[in-house]
C-alpha cells in the first residue's frame, strides 16, 4: 500500500518541510542512499517537546516527539524524491534522547520512531538503529532523529 | 586466516545473536554495506557492564564491555551473511561511552573495540571511528557500539 | 575554483594529517564514499579548545574549534585522495558539542563547521548534518566532528 495512504489512514499527514537553520541541507542523496539531517520535533515552526525525558517529559510524550521528528524527516524525503513511494527501505535511524540523570529508557522512546516507520512502510520500514542519551540537544529539544533511506534511483 | 578461527585462537566465540528490543532490525544490508544496530555489552541475556565509566567502572572494565558489544555486533553480521569470511572490511565504528563527569578517556575505551576487530580481521578490521561520551545509555549500559561493515555481495 | 585555492584565499591551509590514537584509521573508502574518523580541534599536536561550551568556552570559540576539526578532517581526506579537487561533495557532517548544562546552541557551533565547508567547496560543500550535545568528549575537547565525503573513484 502507498505510504502516504497508510499515513492518512493513521490520521497523520506530512508537514511542510522545514528549512535548516544554517548552511547545510535537509537531505543529501548519494547513489541510492538519502542522508537526512537530524530532525527535531517541530510542528508549525515551534518545538512541541522541550526538556529532559525522565524529568520534564514522560516516555509517552517523548515517543510522540520522536514520531513528530520522523514526520519531519519524511517530509524532507518526500520533498527530495517527490513521493514516499520511491522509498525502497529505511536503512538506519539514529535517535538522540535528551535524558535526565538516571533515565535509561532511550530504547522505549526510540520505539516511537521505529513503530511509526513500520506503520508507514511495512517491512520496508524496518531499520538498523542506534539510540543513545545525551545531556543537551539544540533548542532544548527532547529528541533528535536522523535517517538513512534507500530510494529508487 | 579465517576470522572465526582467529576468534577461537583468542579464546573467544560468537554469542547467539540477540533479538532487538523494538520494531527494528539487528542489521540491514544495502548494496555491499551492512549497517549494524547499536549493540550493548549483553552476555546470555544480561548486561555485563552497567553504570558510568570513570565512576562505577574502570577503563579496563569498559574495554571489556566494548569487546562484548563488538562480539554481539559480529554475531549479528554472521547471522546475516552466514560467515565472517564474507566480510570485506570494517568501515566505521561508533562508540558511545556512558561517562562520569570529567571522564575523558573515551578513546581508550574504544580501543577495546578497535583492537578486537583488528585481532579478528587483521588489516580488514581497521576502520574509521567516532568515540564520544554520553550522560546516559539504554538500560544503563556502560557502552554502546554500532558498525558499518562492507561485505561480499 | 580549486578548494585548496579557496582555502588559501581565506587565509587558511591544511594541517599535516594527524595519526589516530589507537588501532583505527583516519579514513576509510568504500566505493565512492570516504568515512572520516571523528576529529578533534588539534593544532600542532595540541588541543586548541578544551572544556564545556557555554561555561568554559563561548559560542565563537567553539565555532573556531569546529573549523579546526574540519581542517583536520580535510587534511585526512587530502592525505587519502591526493587533492581536495577529487571531492565530489560533502555528504554528511556529525557534530558533537561538549555542552555545559543548559547550553542549547549546538546548531550555532555546528555552523562553524558547515560555513567553512561551503566556503571551501561551494555548493558541493553543502551537506546533511546532525548536531548534538554530549557531556564529555575525548581529552576534554570542546567539539568532535566526523564526515562522510563522496569522492571521484
Amino acid at each position: 500500500m502507498n505510504p502516504e495512504v497508510r499515513l492518512k489512514d493513521m490520521g497523520m499527514s506530512l508537514p511542510r518541510p522545514a528549512s535548516p537553520v544554517g548552511s547545510y541541507l535537509p537531505c543529501v542523496q548519494v547513489g541510492d542512499l538519502l542522508f537526512v539531517s537530524g530532525q527535531l520535533p517541530m510542528c508549525d515552526g515551534r518545538l512541541i517537546a522541550r526538556g529532559k525525558v525522565g524529568a520534564d517529559l514522560s516516555i509517552e510524550q517523548a515517543q510522540e516527539a520522536a514520531r513528530q521528528a520522523i514526520l519531519n524527516a519524511l517530509a524532507q524525503v518526500a520533498g527530495m524524491i517527490d513521493s514516499l513511494e520511491h522509498v525502497v527501505r529505511v536503512v538506519r535511524v539514529g535517535v538522540f534522547v535528551n535524558s535526565a540523570p538516571r533515565f535509561t529508557d532511550q530504547a522505549k522512546v526510540a520505539n516511537g520512531a521505529s513503530d511509526l516507520l513500520v506503520g508507514i512502510f511495512g517491512d520496508a520500514g524496518r531499520h538498523a538503529r542506534a539510540a543513545v542519551g545525551v545531556n543537551e540537544l539544540p533548542l532544548d529539544a527532547a529528541v533528535e532523529v536522523e535517517l538513512i533511506v534507500q530510494v529508487r534511483r
